[in-house]
């Protein structure tokens, strides 16, 4: 029985990429502001790589954006005006057409929460931007660590008190379906083929059976509300 | 300038003796509810105690409370026939007439958590009963401690990327908001007179110049209010 639906972020809920260039390009116009968000992007999961290796302590996402953007700066030969209002922009992501709606529908349903590499205060920030009805803030902070680690899902079951097998975890990314699968928990697929823009190649389609396949996050409510209707997921507090 | 508002809960934003009692005596009809809620509250203070000492090792409040209606339950001579779904009357507890409506007020014009010894399970699944509108849950389970412990107060500021002086601790208790105030936090009275029952004596009153004191939710954020429009308190993604 399903209680809980932990979400992907960046790429699965918001449009990193297309928020990212507009705020790029307000402050930085003499850069191709898409290509920046792309390369800002790119250093991301380098980042993060040294922190699940050991090789560096915990250091909330917000961090790491920063030193990013000095990174990405220097490459393209800018200086920005106001790195911290830059750096900001993370806070400031839109989200897909189908996921305000989506997410209330679901929030009737079950828990929502995201399980996110954002800090609890880049994701409550971000939730008040775009709108996002999420019950708590769960994910990175929780663990002191970073996606596809396995104890980033599990910590996020543990403060829900729940076990993986009551959580689906909701991703446009196959490898993040992978590893939370990997330690128990239910997995959902929304596709969301424009997040690195019109030529992109990975995580067009589902590449495992999934327990849920949808085409976006109001299919996804429709999907969950037959599994309601068969006793498959509960709805504490509702 | 102020840009979160972290709220006690227990008391300040529920009424849970009245809502406790209400579950007690729909499954121990032979006993006196609010004699039984009151005790089981009582048991409260204590078990926490011996993990602020550091005799044991932190244990989210679910546990606490079901260990403690075990105490009570042989005190008061019954056996309950569903621990764990009594357990979860705390995750049940009715909001002030003020509450709901005074949050999503405030929510307009800051950042709004609890910063509560409940759990973020119990305090999610609260907020999902009651209609709390938080932006994230914190409290207790981030430091790992109970309030009032200073590392509550820090943990919840520090996750929010805060300063303490950037944060007000909302409180219906004295002693609470001494804490807060001892690490650095702003500081908001509101009285709940009726906590306690009709003989409550202590907290009737503000025992120190809290930086707001209100009459109830209402009238705290209506002293927000001015305090935006001088600028002292910040809106961030709204």
């Amino acid at each position: 029985m399903v209680e809980a639906l932990i979400f992907d972020v960046f790429g699965t809920c918001v449009d990193w990429r297309a928020s990212v260039a507009r705020e790029v390009a307000a402050v930085l116009p003499e850069v191709d502001a898409e290509a920046f968000a792309t390369a800002w992007r790119g250093e991301y999961d380098p980042a993060m790589a040294r922190i699940r290796e050991g090789a560096r302590g915990y250091v909330p996402l917000d961090d790491l954006h920063l030193e990013n953007l000095d990174t990405v700066a220097r490459a393209f030969g800018v200086r920005v005006p106001d790195r911290l209002a830059l750096n900001a922009a993370w806070e400031r992501l839109d989200p897909w057409p189908d996921v305000i709606q989506g997410l209330a529908a679901l929030k009737r349903l079950a828990m929502i929460a995201p399980c996110s590499n954002g800090s609890i205060a880049l994701m409550t920030r971000l939730a008040r931007h775009a709108g996002l009805p999420w019950d708590c803030i769960l994910g990175a902070d929780l663990a002191r660590g970073y996606k596809p680690q396995p104890e980033v899902y599990l910590a996020s079951c543990a403060a829900l008190r729940l076990p993986p097998e009551a959580v689906m975890m909701v991703a446009a990314h196959n490898s993040d379906l992978a590893a939370a699968r990997a330690v128990g928990l239910r997995t959902g697929f929304v596709a969301r083929p424009r997040e690195h823009g019109p030529g992109q190649v990975q995580d067009l389609r589902p590449e495992s059976d999934w327990d849920v396949i949808a085409e976006d996050f109001a299919d996804l409510a429709a999907q969950i509300l037959v599994l309601r209707s068969r006793g498959e997921v509960s709805c504490a507090g509702a």
